[in-house]
């Protein structure tokens, strides 16, 4: 019977699972797939290693649930796992807060302490932190791990995480956290063996995926982040607009008479790539419309970054290498090429030929900063914390 | 008699003013002042071009308005003003909004429309526009000039000036203006005679007063600014926060309980130098305290100098040149040099001597990216507006 670790990811209406066997130091995913619509439309899919697809449908008004959803996985990976034995849970948490420096085990103390977090992220974290919850009550003797989103920024400066803010504000802890930290983690594991001067120097990573940022790491460590307190700031994303003047939302609440829930709903789902176009947030939709608004979108998408890559750089008093990362760094080769484009000023020289075929380098031998696509693995890094530490 | 052009810059509770020579081509300042606390406890002070001081209180509670503000200013300049025949009247007036893109005479039909721009600049429009109407009404005969903080950054393009948010929200005028265009835009008059070479390439000036924002001129022309919708966007401020996650908003409304006037007086009038230093808002005191609070103020305020600075040179595919002007920037040899050298990733290289001795060049002849001190003049760029439109 081999070991397996369950990493567990779960949001307000879904919970993605992915199962890795880790009898070999090398973790394997074995099993991966979600549970959508929990609380209005529940669906299940699940997918093996050798692709062979499972998938049940509750069917509409079926109120599933976190906990409903976690016994029905429980049951699957009893009935699908090949007598595997669950050894442990890693769990993806979005925040852990200026105290967690790094994945913990899911004490109830430590619980307690991030349910304080939650005014910090009132749409994620809550929904984090039920599962936990649940599988302690159905599987005491499980260990289970909290793996955060914010951890890999805490070796920024103060100064790096500081708004300018008075202390009656900052005090209960509205500063810069970052986010992608499980992301930019794993880039920075991989690095050494893909690009080692990259792995050594000053490089931003850009994980571009539904989110968007960029992290400024040298040697591996986060200097910097386009992300601050939340995960809306910065560049704009699939559906959330990034960086905006605070005084949008003064102009929101007392000219619009917007209330807060409809303005988080407007920047977290409304805008970005989907906002913009008003055709969709999928960077894919708008590659193959020939729509203007579409054109537009992407075009406002890649001169922010263009924008953005500049502070990152100044972070680090300079530029080694880039890396993009995530669904569209790793896939949409048109903004690649404009991304590289756009960094000639900082010495980024792109390799059509190379770019075209997926990389990993995709910039010339001339090149004096090289871009580099590295695939992210979230998950992966979730299950190697928690096989460490459980 | 010699023809006189006064400024004029309006606030909610104060009126500065400045009287400018018009008889010969250079213009010429004769006579400048304000009169504060319009509402609770009014005064008056003036000084003329010998440096001779007037001034004048009216006490506690007296309810000088701006009516009563411009008619003292008219009672003092008739009796003081040798002679001088007033010729016109040039505003400072924060916004221009999509249409104007220059300094334009204030008739009745461009009154109404600047009054419909007032929800985008609440705080400061109407109190802009108060003078305007006054002397429409006690001197209907006199040419009256509009000069915008915003139309010199009109020739930047469509994408740069957009928000990643719906078309819904964009299309009511919700864009990045960038503010700080008169200063801007005197600058940029200067800089030929001062650093052709800096006038003509691609160069950052950043006005570092009260307010603080960057913006990316390329041979004069404003392609990038780091102020947005509002002036309390960009760079930490004097008082004001700078750019700020719009999750923290939320953060303020939802879990604070603060209403939008609070975090208004928050981010424009707590934040900034004095919010994180607990101790003013003035850079002066801030350099002269060996409290530490203030040296971090100062270091946040510094370091986002320097990150931001990488957005504008981004904007232009590099930097030729950095022009620092306004109160900080003309006379904090401290702050010069601390920005300077975050500078030296884009080629800038400090020259202490010439620092310390106010410049104009501060930077070494062998510096990749000079460094100009250049002062600004608001209130004669308006002055030289008004008498050419007028």
């Amino acid at each position: 019977m081999a070991d397996v670790i369950l990493v567990l990811n779960a949001g307000s209406s879904s919970l993605k699972f992915s199962v890795f066997d880790a009898q070999h130091a090398q973790l394997e995913l074995i099993l991966h797939g979600q549970i959508e619509g929990l609380y209005t439309s529940p669906r299940f899919r699940a997918t093996d290693r050798h692709g062979a697809a499972s998938s049940h449908e509750w069917g509409d008004g079926h109120q599933l649930g976190h906990q409903g959803a976690i016994e029905y996985l429980g049951g699957f990976l009893r009935d699908h796992g090949d007598g595997h034995q669950l050894k442990a849970v890693g769990h993806r948490v979005v925040h852990g807060g200026q105290r967690f420096t790094g994945p913990v085990i899911a004490t109830p103390e430590v619980l307690a302490e991030l349910d304080g977090l939650s005014p910090l992220a009132p749409l994620h974290q809550p929904h984090n932190l039920k599962p936990i919850r649940i599988l302690a009550q159905l599987r005491p003797d499980l260990p289970q791990v909290a793996c955060f989103d914010t951890t890999f920024h805490r070796t920024q400066t103060e100064i790096a995480q500081a708004y300018a803010l008075p202390a009656s504000i900052t005090g209960r802890g509205v500063q810069r956290y970052g986010f992608h930290g499980l992301s930019y983690e794993y880039v920075a594991s991989v690095l050494p063996d893909i690009a080692p001067a990259a792995a050594a120097g000053r490089t931003v990573v850009a994980h571009l995926g539904n989110g968007a940022s960029m992290c400024a790491m040298v040697a591996g460590k986060s200097v910097a982040s386009t992300m601050g307190f939340t995960a809306v700031d910065g560049l704009p994303m699939g559906t959330r607009c990034g960086s905006l003047d605070p005084g949008v939302l003064l102009y929101l609440l007392d000219e619009l008479k917007m209330d807060s829930q409809t303005i988080a709903d407007l920047i977290y789902k409304g805008s970005g790539l989907l906002g913009m176009s008003g055709i969709s947030g999928d960077m894919r939709v708008l590659l193959d419309s020939e729509d203007p608004r579409a054109r537009f979108a992407i075009d406002v998408y890649t001169y922010r970054i263009g924008r953005e890559l500049g502070s990152p750089a100044a972070a680090m008093q300079g530029l080694d290498a880039v890396v993009l990362t995530a669904g569209i760094g790793e896939h949409a080769v048109a903004i690649r090429e404009r991304i590289v484009r756009d960094a000639a000023w900082l010495g980024a020289e792109l390799d059509e030929d190379a770019n075209r075929a997926g990389g990993p380098l995709i910039s010339r031998a001339s090149s004096k900063v090289p871009v580099w696509v590295v695939p992210t693995n979230e998950e992966l890094m979730i299950a190697r914390h928690t096989r460490a530490i459980a």
